[in-house]
């Protein structure tokens, strides 16, 4: 029996580069799907062509889907300002600027038709509800109204077959994530988690926050270079 | 109070047309979107804009998503052949190749990020069931669903008042179509409905036979140009 097809969303980031490796390590032929929605910096594409490369990933396809256009969000339009050195408890706490609205949705839309057109049963997104708690197309009942999406939005739902959705992380602390890639052979170095796109990652806003405390707790190094020294 | 605002998905179509019309005669601030999907001709997108001109229209997005990137559609895949000279029956079974994969899902997606980018109250979208019962994406249960997707997936819907999803021609017969189209002014010789990209509509494909249909049923004359002639 041919392996089971799966189609996985990669930022480029830690959490989707190691979702990749999952499933890669279960033995799944994989089509990885980057979705260029428009954001301010373009490190995170590069950093997703890169760890696909680099994992051994067959096909990967970049998507265009300007999401810049609508605006609304701190990721897709300048004049947003991105918070930094925010405290953990003030980064769990309501939705913050970063939200680009209905971001998730578009990605699973995207994600379900790539699947439904290349034959591939699974579809594998890093969505993570700890960390981001504040962001409400990351939460499992969102996933859970998506599964009926697919199971009734589709051909392949209608032949009873709906393309599987898989959010391995979804209740994964940070620190797992990263003794999970490090497992796995998640190549780091090559991911890019800042939301900024400069020569080094700044260390101080959320994203950069919650993937070095990530790091930190799991006993590991992260080897990305940053402005900011991370704190002991 | 200012007028609710209504992001309309506009394919430049008879229905959508229609739609945009209907959404403008409640007094809406309509944004009109319409979403550059890779179809393999380009005549929808210049009907939809010349539509939305047409209608005054203040604010139309056209957004390129690459869906022909996933092929496996007659509408994105010249590979793929459009059926053409299908029987009413015919045309009313199964999923046909015209199917594009998961494409409402997708248009939806983008409808509601653009809503909540905007501050739009409702999204509308022009789906019917009764003439393209093959299509899993044009049926009620998945309207049902995607409202649940508002809901859940978004901070409008955190925040309790979700963007609305409409489908105000759900069940309406073409010929009703026809008939609400005429009496709000749609223009329809600016319209595109041909699966065919050519100077004149085919008049054989399934989209110019339910077209042609609905303006015999509802008395009227299609004042698009055919290549084949109507018959009587």
């Amino acid at each position: 029996m041919p392996p089971t097809r799966a189609v996985v969303l990669l930022s480029g980031g830690l959490d989707s580069s190691t979702c990749l490796a999952i499933a890669l390590s279960k033995g799944r032929d994989v089509l990885a799907l980057t979705v260029d929605y428009g954001q301010r910096h373009r490190k995170e594409i590069s950093a997703a062509k890169a760890v696909a490369k680099r994992l051994g990933v067959k096909e990967h396809k970049i998507l265009k889907v300007d999401l810049a256009q609508f605006g609304g969000s701190a990721l897709t339009d300048e004049r947003i300002g991105v918070p930094t050195g925010r405290t953990e408890k003030e980064i769990g706490r309501g939705i913050p600027p970063t939200y680009v609205p209905a971001r998730n949705t578009v990605l699973l839309s995207l994600a379900i038709a790539y699947a439904e057109a290349a034959g591939a049963d699974e579809v594998y997104i890093a969505a993570n509800f700890l960390d981001y708690s504040g962001y409400p197309d990351c939460r499992p009942e969102f996933f859970a109204i998506f599964r009926e999406v697919a199971r009734l939005g589709t051909k392949r739902g209608v032949e009873g077959r709906p393309t599987r959705i898989h959010t391995p992380l979804i209740r994964t602390r940070k620190a797992d994530i990263v003794r999970t890639g490090a497992k796995l052979g998640v190549p780091f170095g090559l991911t890019w988690s800042c939301y900024h796109g400069r020569a080094k990652a700044c260390g101080v806003c959320d994203s950069c926050k919650l993937r070095l405390k990530g790091f930190r707790e799991a006993g590991l190094e992260d080897p990305l270079p940053y402005e900011t020294p991370p704190k002991g």
